[in-house]
């Protein structure tokens, strides 16, 4: 079978970029630098991402909106730290038609700043609360870093969900109800990944505390795929958002966010992928299962009736599958679904007809298998799970074999992966392990226990460990 | 029951704002003027409305895409008329943070020039023909008229296909597919419309022609709800799409699109509400039925196994339907879910669980009727297809009774609705008829007839019938 040009384990960077535009995820060549155009197959696996997470929020009781892409300078102002932190990032809109705009308006590069005053609106009493609403849109961030696919974009597809609640604990259950959100999502994608309760000066501008979902590319760098935020009352002030409590009182909401974005795509290319093409979890992929017919002069017809009955058994049975009558051989076609990460492939040749029999090809392991024809849907089935499980628990071997646990900076040298070292909690030591390490500080683990070691840099009593790695 | 403040009958207009914002599909109030944000039901129609489509464009191998919102000024310039067209109705984009860009960018007014230099690339051999592909996302347009949710606004949720064909006949076949998509979609909103062959001098910036789909709102205006354009090879040629054909001649793609924008929703909320509020299909209806208990003291459980049984049963055979379990009176419920417009209510109280029957009670006409528990999900089946015809039945006579051809101008004045008069084909006939009804041209019929009357303005053989009326 043929393979990509540059090897997954040779350049990862490089087989990336490959490997994204081969599989017919997405086409760099627009005109504006990190604005993509999203082609069929890559779209379709997007939107299969977005309806798990459509899943979920419907399960937690939060309801779809859609608010405005455009966002007044003004209101964007309201609350210090965050306009600190996104000011030098957005896009200006300044003119419409011939006219000058009376005040600038921004691209959302997220939406705390049109809902939260229209939120205000929305709460009144404590029988609104909790508000738990989400959307999935469009946003844009000016990138002025190398782009790339996926990871690095200027247009960035996202969901966030945004909830308000009476008071700091009820904003924590919803901290813990998102922790099993990201934990049932990313479990589906089989993406392991690790809670990092993010460093104060790197949380998210405005955020009381920021809770990251890392996962590890083969390349040893650590992507965030989405983030966790509790505002405590941060927004509710400047943007007024209030409710009457039963006595009468009125009170500041505390709020909190769940963000991610298309970059869980990128995880699943870099994570799953190899050197013929992207692996995809068959709960995501636009088509589960293709059907290759082998034909031969005078048994076409027999052929090509068994991958019909096929082809309806596993429609019939729900399973995304696809028929593929072209005109090519069977190796060409074989290597463009591998290449697009269709899970099995099913073939079907005179002699298996003969005897009753398919054979079906598993994309992750290469494995092939002989089935009885009447067999095929549980058999498809249970290769689905097989595949599952197979693509989880290799990317949990990657990433278990890539953590290190250690006591200081210098056993944390060279490693390839995630390092985990004792920490006194102040900004310059963590500094200091980046800039030696040339790595970044991911941040602590949630559930920290005690660490009875010395800051490596200070030499002081650590109060945590705290994470850093590579980071993309 | 409780009504509109406004009387639909009496203030068509003022009806439309009330009931829009009465039945929980929008807010107005974020600050920027025509940028609405859409709430949890209106967005969930929405999706509803956006899955029809998609079930089409599946149905005719379209392929659906994402391309960027941002467009270059120098790639929008390249087709004159396109331009002279939309360049005084774009938003710019002209500093990125601190930076001001080297070349401005506008926000999409629909996509012709952000994929066409890319379908330039994509396109090499006749092989690659046709080219069908579609898009579902947000557009601008920065209006100066007065705004109306849904109708007239400034970030519009909009639907654009596009289509390459290696001539012009197969561009035709195209134009004829979309015709036959346009008649199934809105023939499952329940929504009559007419096509429109546009006048020259009003067609799309840079097609050859269009043609426009309207229905007639209960105000006796048109709204325009979608257009399919033939652009010959007007774009293939300034963006250079070129294929070659099986003789290795190098020949310019011809194009259509067809485009339909959120003011569908617009057209369903005032075709088919009333003064209780909104009416939806019940194929688009985000809750196809809703179950209120009629609770009495010592019946509670009885009563509420009967609502969850029939609730059971309608999940199961897929309809959407919900239990409205919530501590209120039957009376607020019906009035909420009413203006809500949700197609069929379950009422179900003591005296019917002891007969073993329910009360189905109609949204659109509020016709009651008692039926067997166990025929439920039947009954609530064939009562979906009674009130999918009463809606389209009755918007057609609506239709039908405010469409008028006459033989001139005269006889047009003071009608409330459609007037198709004898017409010469002459710009300058046509506006003067605009001037004194105070109307506008919305075009030819498709398949005109022979005229046998002369244009009334210039006393000239009639060419055509041209079709005039008051429009959104």
């Amino acid at each position: 079978m043929p393979e990509t040009k540059v090897k997954k384990e040779e350049d990862f960077n490089e087989w990336y970029n490959e490997v994204v535009e081969l599989a017919d995820l997405c086409d760099k060549r627009y005109p504006i630098k990190g604005m993509n155009v999203w082609r069929p197959h890559g779209w379709e696996i997007m939107q299969n991402i977005d309806g798990i997470i459509r899943g979920e929020m419907r399960r937690t009781n939060h309801l779809e909106v859609y608010f405005p892409l455009l966002i007044p300078e003004s209101l964007f102002q309201k609350e210090a730290e965050h306009i600190e932190g996104f000011g030098g990032e957005v896009y200006w809109v300044t003119h419409a038609g011939e006219n000058k705009l009376e005040e600038r308006w921004l691209l959302r590069p997220t939406s705390e700043t049109a809902m939260y005053p229209v939120f205000s609106l929305w709460i009144r009493s404590h029988s609104d609360l909790p508000l738990k609403v989400f959307q999935i849109v469009n946003t844009f961030r000016y990138e002025t870093k190398q782009t790339r696919a996926f990871i690095r974009v200027r247009e960035i597809h996202f969901f966030e969900a945004h909830t308000c609640h009476r008071d700091f604990e009820d904003a924590e259950r919803q901290i813990a109800e998102d922790k099993e959100i990201a934990t049932r999502f990313f479990n589906k994608l089989c993406l392991p990944f690790i809670f990092n309760k993010r460093p104060e000066w790197d949380k998210f501008a405005g955020a009381f505390y920021t809770i990251s979902m890392d996962v590890l590319m083969p390349s040893g760098r650590t992507l965030q795929l989405g983030s966790i935020h509790q505002y405590r009352d941060n927004f509710a002030k400047p943007y007024d958002i209030k409710y009457e409590d039963e006595n009468g009182e009125h009170k500041y909401c505390h709020q909190t966010t769940y963000g991610m974005s298309e970059r869980v795509i990128g995880a699943i290319v870099g994570v799953h992928g190899d050197n013929k093409g992207i692996v995809l979890p068959p709960v995501i992929a636009p088509v589960q299962v293709v059907i290759v017919p082998i034909i031969f002069k005078g048994k076409e017809k027999m052929v090509l009736d068994a991958c019909k009955q096929v082809h309806s058994a596993l429609e019939s049975a729900s399973v995304s599958s696809y028929l593929d009558e072209r005109e090519d051989t069977p190796g060409r076609k074989y290597y463009e679904w591998e290449l697009k990460g269709v899970p099995v492939r099913v073939e079907v040749g005179p002699r298996d007809v003969e005897k009753g029999t398919v054979v079906l090809a598993r994309r992750d392991t290469g494995e092939k298998r002989e089935v009885k024809l009447e067999d095929v849907v549980s058999e498809v089935q249970n290769l689905f799970e097989d595949i599952s499980r197979n693509l989880i628990e290799t990317a949990k071997r990657l990433l278990e074999s890539s953590f290190f646990r250690v006591k200081n900076v210098d056993e944390a040298r060279g490693k390839k992966g995630i390092v985990e070292i004792p920490w006194c909690g102040r900004e310059e030591c963590a500094v200091e392990m980046e800039n030696v390490l040339d790595m970044r500080t991911l941040g602590e683990p949630l559930d920290a226990e005690e660490c009875d070691e010395n800051c490596p840099v200070c030499g002081e009593k650590a109060k945590t460990w705290v994470r850093l790695a590579k980071t993309y």
